[in-house]
């Protein structure tokens, strides 16, 4: 009997245990908890069924949470530059809605060309709070690609052929964009450098450039920027695609590097179950989108991580320890993003967000060439303005592919210009060229008066009379996002101008000397006619603010101090890329018709290795048109003498460099020192020099400040493909210090011991 | 010089200070500031526009924040039984989204029903928790309005016919909701009892009758409930919409009740712009909603509150004061809602939903008549079972206007007494009738089998013959929801059961002894047929888990303990509406087409006045078909002699009465004590007895408990016009206390002072 009490108190008792348990907040739910028992106690009350559901896409741009246990969906959004409109929930149509038009900032050549970390947490915050405020909890952004080639059609997303520079810009933009609890989800993992073939191709790199040149960027935004997701590329490395690949996912993303993260498929990169599920992806998107699939209810029910995935479980052919670290991964970045109580509520084109897209877009501009002071221009001697080009008129928010976007306001240059200097001289305007001929993309109207059907000659003619008969011209071309100039899924076809502009230049050259171009690209491009004209403005893809800050650039109220994140070669052939590797592929291969589909890759073979952008150019001795780092002021500066506090380093010491540096000229104005490495003797090929620190000063006329930087070994060190390791050899090295890689001013001399 | 400096210092020091407050946290996003201070905060920095864009819908059913300030969107949803699948943006049809599936709780009726107020929050919490996952922040719910007509084709959305039943429900729902950071929005307010004519009548109704039947839920809502914001109704009192009623909105709800909430119009219920500024109305909904009108780019900007108003204030005929006040309670609104960053995730069709959901179903459903015990069902004598009518495979979550649901299931009457009894008995169905002749709602299924061109002699005789030949049979009828059968925009066209199901009841009822009527309904009906069958089940709309509440409570799994919230007259003309009152509106004026359209609008006089539902049927000694507060149980309780606290009570006490009940039967059940009470002698007619108080008590087999019950002055006050307040007059009272309004057991007097 007392035993029949005893056992009636012990399950009384359990019984209110279980009861007490209940009506405290779950462990998952409570955020007082180490997130690592939040994310086991709702991975142990999670069904099979609900761990697959959570790896991939319910819609376009969505993936389910976990409905029952009150876990919120994932809302992913395009993209790099501005926040996507929203799109139907299974079609790539826009919705119509009417409260998703927000501020573009500029293209993140343009961020890159700023040379300023400040600014790339600005941005990052910025658009961060864009997307928080439109109720996205991932954004698909930053790219950090190496710019390889000036043909790749989406290189005016991703920031430049520096590793370094790289390296330094996305850390504060991640870091920013998280600032709201939204994710960003770093891209492209990895080596998906050209967009020709980018669905069917296999890169064939040596280890030291994946390592020195493809990698540092998505290492950096995983060990520094703690990036909580990341995306794997279309491309293939090792026969095997990216998105599902075992070297790069799992051996040095989560191995080496230790990414706690999500690994995020670009839309549509999966096409095998057993590598997604082995290789380290954690989440599929875009993989059939339109319409059903037979026998199922819903085409997302059909994508590799969902009912195939299911049944390789369900017949015991795979285990769950894989399901399991995906759904972790997923759990913990719930946690940061969606069940983050603490994120701030976000906001949409404040005035700091107008503020900064202007700001950047001012900084990131690049003085490429200013001959005799003609810019900026003189507003008391310039009674008439001639804007000439279709780029003054065309909207380059909209366009390129998946950063395209819905803006409040893009002001144009044109507008800008007539903002600007329209009270103090007539603006007139002539198209110059017609480039765009639909002058719509996805049925959205991209400029002013697109369709115009007068001859070249016509253009020309008109063009040139107004140049004639004005005080100033500036001419606004360049690339537009169209298909083959800018623009996600195809490449360049040559590195030249279109529509006739080459032509048009060098007719307004001869036309007036005050003149400028200006051109809008995020790619370099050919200058035939760079010495018949004086002054050459790189004016990127700038979006809402672009033709203030390209106005005020001109006008002078803000003083260029952008750099080039990469290289403008004379010709094509001159880029490594072109002249050692291959693009877009194997040449025989190329012949042979591979790389047209999926079950026919071509290789393409990165013979150039490290020897990408300066790197090539430094080291052969190859005269770019305007090199890496290059950007003028209208200002001067004077670097000095740089001291360094030692001359001998051990391996576990730093050394300091302070250069003092001087505004000589009469206007405040900015200047980015840079300090490259050079290693005097090494057991392996090495570059001439190597990037491997900054700092943007700002100066008042007649001010001088000292600017000081700091490397540690890490900044000596190559890969050696042997001993799979970064290794710095002791022996000499010489700091090369300039404001662009061809323009050194002060050398320091120091070993590492 | 001296003045110069300082001036220059003052200077310095203000935009010091200025940049320094800058960087901390604005008052109206500091949470730890007062709601307030953060009103005034927000609304300082806002432009007119931004104040006037807040005011009106930006889509079907989201309105605008403040992006720049990082304000976040409202999101209202229908409705509440359940969350509205998403529409497009500015379209009624679905968007096509596969997320949106929810949980479907029991219609309103059937949780007044329940008499349970533990039930009304779960309910609350359930569905708000719902609305939360959804990202949605006003729920459109609940609705109060009184049941005055059993034609009134939305009282299945409502509480039944007593203010002091429908205030004790309502208040836990709104505060059960609101836990989640979702609005409550209490509708329809006020007056508007029926359907038809609802866009297009005026009700005229006496003072005493607003205050004591129409307006008390709602005032306990705003009051006890604290809710949120409140929907105006599409009726006109007073000849004035009561969305931009100056008597409704701001002498009664703003300032004689002090709501410090939002006001929002029902959709399409304001016409005119400076009645909807000066009147209360607060936030517009649906005026336009389809496609653009004359000279804007939006059809929201038409809204009447959208730059009609704008135009007003501009020109200077309207100043801002109003604009303000609506935007402070807006703003209030946000910061308990989309700004509140306590509030929880919400879920989805947890089993704690599951349980919710069935649990209120079974202890919502009526059992109205039970002859000689025929229910529950003996499961082992009854080898056969034959399930009759339509309405048992028809899905009742679909239909009936804007409460219509996307579910994740709703389990039929047929499938859950399959579930419960088809293990032990053969469960044949008979479809009986031919009700729902397209089977369809807006596109989806809405059950099974639904075409068949049988006729009703060929429907009956098969029904009957699978009746004679059962051991037990359910008869599944009632109506549903199709037009004119308990829905949204019409009313029913009588009280009587449609297609048949008269004479198939008969005949049923006749072939087999062991039967019931299962009604499925929102509304009373008339049973001629109601001495011929042995019992009867008023089974309400039960949402999800129809099928298994039903089946529990037919099998007696579940104890039936719903008490009927509303009078079944035993014919229409025996209510008060219609015997007394106007319904649908006056006879010369419909005669003369009045109520065709707005600009011939029909009156409506409530001649019946406080003399509704049982006030009627007891006062005037008319018998109804089942009375107030009615229904059985499986068990039988006794209600013993009432003991109170005191005899006489002046103003300021209460009186508190001590009622013994005990369960004399052989099953566990509860029972609903019912307090009415009856004013003996009064300066004003008032009804035999009110409803004052009521508690649901479990009581086992044999268990008896004491349930206590306090009253203070307001449950003895009527509303005198004269005065224009509510009044307890001194002398004598008497405490009727029973388990039905019409089966009083114990009766105690006492008296005011």
């Amino acid at each position: 009997m007392f035993k029949k009490i005893a056992l009636v108190c012990l399950v009384s008792l359990m019984i209110f245990q279980a009861k007490a348990q209940e009506k405290k907040t779950q462990i998952y739910l409570d955020d007082s908890q180490p997130i690592e028992l939040r994310v086991e106690d709702a991975l142990s009350k999670m069904t099979l069924e609900e761990k697959v559901a959570m790896l991939h896409a319910q819609s376009k741009f969505s993936s389910p949470g976990v409905p029952r246990l009150g876990i919120p969906e994932f809302w992913t959004t395009d993209g790099p530059h501005g926040i996507r409109p929203e799109v139907k929930w299974d079609e790539w149509d826009q919705a119509g809605w009417t409260n998703d038009s927000i501020i573009a900032y500029p293209a993140l050549t343009a961020l890159s060309a700023t040379w300023n970390k400040k600014m790339s947490w600005n941005y990052g915050k910025a658009l961060g709070e864009e997307a928080r405020y439109r109720k996205k909890d991932i954004l698909l952004g930053p790219g950090v690609n190496i710019y390889r080639t000036p043909l790749n059609g989406r290189n005016f997303e991703y920031m430049g052929e520096d590793p370094f520079l790289s390296s330094k810009m996305v850390v504060p933009y991640i870091k920013g964009v998280q600032s709201n609890g939204v994710a960003a989800c770093v891209k492209h993992y990895a080596l998906n450098n050209q967009e020709q073939f980018r669905h069917t191709s296999n890169v064939i790199v040596d280890d030291r450039a994946l390592y020195e040149i493809y990698l540092p960027a998505f290492k950096a935004a995983v060990q520094e920027g703690d990036t909580w997701s990341i995306m794997g590329a279309y491309d293939m490395y090792k026969n095997q695609y990216a998105s599902q690949n075992q070297y790069l996912l799992n051996d040095i993303l989560k191995k080496e590097w230790g990414f706690k993260g999500v690994v995020i498929s670009d839309w549509g990169a999966v096409n095998d179950t057993k590598q997604a599920i082995m290789n380290g992806l954690d989440m599929e998107f875009g993989s059939w989108t339109n319409g059903l699939s037979e026998g199922t209810s819903n085409a997302y029910d059909n994508y590799y991580l969902a009912h195939p995935y299911l049944k390789l479980i369900k017949s015991g052919e795979v285990g769950t320890k894989e399901l399991d670290d995906k759904v972790r991964r997923i759990l913990r970045l719930a946690f940061l993003t969606t069940m983050n109580k603490n994120k701030p509520f976000g906001n949409i084109a404040s005035e700091e967000h107008r503020a900064i897209a202007k700001e950047i877009g001012e900084e990131g501009i690049v003085l490429l060439k200013n001959q005799k002071n003609v810019l900026p221009i003189n507003v008391a001697k310039t009674k008439k303005i001639a804007v000439i080009g279709e780029n003054a008129i065309k909207m380059m928010t909209v366009g390129g592919g998946s950063s395209s976007l819905k803006v409040k306001y893009e002001t144009l240059p044109l507008d800008g210009i007539k903002a600007r200097f329209g009270k103090d001289a007539e603006v007139v305007f002539a198209r110059g060229y017609v480039g765009d001929v639909t002058g719509e993309y996805n049925g959205v109207k991209t400029g002013r008066d697109l369709t115009d059907n007068r001859s070249q000659a016509e253009l020309t003619k008109e063009a040139v009379e107004l140049a004639k008969n004005s005080d100033f011209v500036i001419f606004v071309g360049g690339l537009n996002k169209s298909d083959f100039q800018d623009s996600e899924g195809n490449d360049r076809k040559d590195m030249g101008l279109p529509y006739h502009q080459y032509e048009l230049i060098s007719a307004l050259a001869k036309a007036n000397k005050n003149f400028t171009v200006v051109l809008v690209s995020g790619n370099a491009v050919e200058m035939p006619w760079v010495k018949e004209v004086p002054s050459i403005v790189q004016a990127w893809y700038l979006g809402s603010e672009s033709g203030h800050a390209i106005a005020s650039v001109l006008a002078g109220d803000a003083n260029p101090s952008g750099k080039l994140p990469f290289t403008f070669p004379v010709k094509l052939e001159d880029n490594s890329a072109h002249q050692l590797g291959e693009y877009p592929g194997n040449k025989e291969e190329l012949a042979q018709g591979k790389g047209k589909d999926q079950q026919n890759p071509i290789n393409i073979k990165y013979n150039e290795g490290i020897f990408v952008g300066y790197r090539w150019h430094d080291t052969k001795n190859i005269k770019p048109l305007f090199s890496f780092g290059h950007g003028l002021s209208y200002t001067t500066f004077e670097i000095g003498q740089a001291k360094a506090d030692k001359s001998v380093i051990t391996e576990d010491e730093t050394i300091t460099f302070t250069i003092p540096v001087k505004n000589t000229g009469k206007k405040a104005g900015a200047e980015v020192v840079q300090l490259y490495i050079r290693d005097v003797k090494s057991s392996l090929p090495r570059p001439l020099k190597e990037l491997k620190g900054f700092e943007k000063i700002y100066l008042n006329p007649g001010e001088q400040k000292e600017v000081t930087i700091t490397i540690d070994k890490s900044a000596l060190s190559f890969f050696d493909p042997v001993k799979h390791d970064w290794v710095a050899e002791p022996g000499d090295f010489e700091a090369l210090i300039g404001n662009s890689s061809d323009a050194i001013k002060t050398k320091i001399k120091f070993s590492l011991q």
